[in-house]
């Protein structure tokens, strides 16, 4: 157990924001801490309780002295034990509302902060869970937190992804291993609005699967009956699927890496409608140019592309290359059809997106309705405090 | 045929912003015109060619004197007939979205500016259309319009429903009326998400019934299988019904108005869930505390209250207002349930209408994750130059 006065204090600046933390903002950012020798020398993962100016206790946080975050709430309680028992307390909770929402398990298990979990990330596709530990605390931590969760779910797999940007933020090098259990052999088949879509967990491509678009491609499937539909940066297959299994009467996937394309594929053959689905390899500007360059029209288009603003200093660049994606994408739509617009980028918050995205479809001479604003799923839950930054919207226009 | 030479001129002023009404804002303000007596004389609903500032043309627009919204934009064509085959043309388009959106015509079908009617808006309930023409050109225009309704969508009766607060802002009276066929005898049953509301389109309390919601019910239903659930501000059981349609073990709509409830038990009668239904009639904020006293507890609490901020001048009362039942009703919320929590006010956006729930939230002594942010569904689109007044929002937290 960890005994309050075992761990290190770690100590609010008297101009930091104590009220904001009391009132459940997560996160002291490394100049609102007191930075002395000893705290700078703590070693990344280190736990430590937090107290104020006034040396109040506010809780047991996480330390990270080489990330600009440099505490992440754990536990209000400084006596906590961050053990196993306290981390399937957190996994039970959050199983309890996915199980809830979902009747097969897969979803997003733990969504970092808002499961409880800061900086931590659990996918989970059936008998296997990936782990995402981007926080050094989580690092060091891993071991009782995933016996907690093999307790808690009783799955057969763990596997850990310690590749990504997040973990880059954190001063965390790139380490990714089976945990418990094996690897999936094959792709796992995931079925989400009645597509299936193949989940490569372990291949060399690390494709993986993303849950959060699922409410959005039920959405953009309702409007797919009989529709001819491009679904660009496809991956492996998000929206074009999901509209197939909405009675799409064709549909296209534009992406640059054949080896998502190919699990698209497999997916439409998994679903037996392989013959209403067509694949194009590309960068996808280069093939939303050619497109239009070829006259081609289609009833429903939707542009998902990756994050082009993942931070505020590329924010400007992000949204023109937004602004670029509607003009090239909006020509392509039919009048009366649909365009749906994701950005998945944390910096631009949704009216500066829904912004870009108008500007381009104003150049490419369109008119438009708004008909939908959809964010990320609700097994990716937000807290309050950081909703602003939600990362994931979609939007869908009529023109 | 108007020919724009037969038609009345206005003229914006040179500091009025031409440049947003060509990109597409759909209106004009009073002190944006160039306002002589002429223009002052001109009668409630008169159609008139808008210039800018230099004599350029810029559209057709329907003019109200009496109105903050001097102008509205009908047709960028100031050639434009405003007649039969107009109205025609925006029904058919409207309809061609309804139609790939709802397997049974029950929605809304023209929802304002954003399906090119300023001001109008058409409910349709199966055979019975009902229009509000709460724009002073749309009552003078009632003839074509409503019979353009009708060769479009072929309903059988036609509801003129002439009350409520936007009329007034326009300076027309109440004035409703049954324009062709008949008004339904009885209240027209509605299927959505499962459950049957009950339409009073005609009856005396004019209850009506409100579509915008429908994503919000169905998420609502997500989460309530088995559960307890309380729906405060119920209107006829829109969040209760749903919840009885997704399983929950039972539900208690609270609403002020017996004629409201008493619908609410009609169409939980017709879907064969009423004995794991009830009501509570009373204001909604004494109930709550009564509640509260009682130590009554729910899975899921959810409130859609009337619209506590209609305009600027009352959003601070207003937030209060929202902050008030936030803080009333997640008492209620057992440890681990959901509070769904829903604002209809213009003039309240977003932000501050969460800020104001987790103000409630935090001072009921709970914490919670933002699990889900909805809006008006897709048959109440927006003109996205108004975007930011998308009026519904809807958050779901887990507490």
């Amino acid at each position: 157990m960890n005994m309050p006065s075992s761990l290190p204090v770690v100590r609010l600046k008297p101009k930091a924001n104590a009220r904001a933390i009391r009132h459940g903002f997560p996160w002291v950012y490394d100049n609102e801490l007191v930075t002395d020798r000893r705290t700078k020398g703590l070693a990344p993962g280190t736990l430590a309780v937090l107290e104020d100016d006034k040396r109040q206790p506010m809780g047991l946080v996480a330390t990270n002295s080489k990330s600009r975050i440099f505490c992440r709430m754990l536990d209000r309680n400084v006596g906590a034990s961050i053990d196993q028992t306290w981390f399937a307390a957190k996994f039970t909770k959050a199983l309890q509302m996915r199980e809830r929402l979902y009747e097969t398990p897969f979803y997003r298990l733990i969504h970092a902060e808002a499961d409880g979990l800061p900086g931590v990330v659990v996918d989970r596709f059936g008998a296997t869970a990936v782990v995402q530990p981007n926080a050094a605390w989580a690092d060091a931590l891993l071991e009782p937190m995933v016996a907690a969760l093999v307790e808690v779910t009783g799955v057969s797999n763990v596997i850990k992804n310690g590749s990504g940007r997040a973990r880059g933020l954190e001063g965390l090098e790139e380490d990714s291993a089976v945990l418990i259990g094996t690897a999936p052999a094959a792709p796992v088949p995931v079925v989400m609005n009645g597509a299936t879509y193949m989940a490569d967990l372990t291949g060399g491509q690390k494709t993986g699967l993303f849950y959060d678009q699922r409410p959005n491609h039920g959405f953009a499937a309702s409007l797919c009956k009989d529709a001819k539909v491009l679904d660009v940066f496809s991956h492996v297959g998000g929206f074009s699927l999901a509209a197939l299994a909405g009675g799409a009467a064709e549909a296209t996937a534009v992406d640059g890496s054949a080896a998502a394309l190919e699990l698209a594929f497999s997916g439409a053959a998994a679903a037996g409608v392989e013959d209403r689905f067509s694949t194009r390899k590309g960068d996808a500007f280069d093939v939303l140019t050619a497109l239009n360059e070829e006259g081609a029209r289609f009833d429903v288009v939707i542009c998902d592309p990756p994050a082009f603003a993942p931070s505020k200093p590329a924010l400007e660049k992000g949204l023109r290359a937004y602004e670029r994606v509607a003009r090239l994408a909006a020509p392509l739509v039919t009048e009366g059809g649909y365009l749906g617009l994701c950005s998945c980028s944390h910096a631009a918050d949704v009216t500066r997106f829904r912004g870009a995205s108008l500007r381009g479809i104003g150049r490419a001479g369109r008119q438009a309705q708004l008909i939908h604003t959809g964010y990320a799923g609700p097994d990716h839950p937000l807290m309050p405090q950081l909703a602003e930054s939600g990362y994931l919207k979609s939007l869908f226009f009529r023109l």
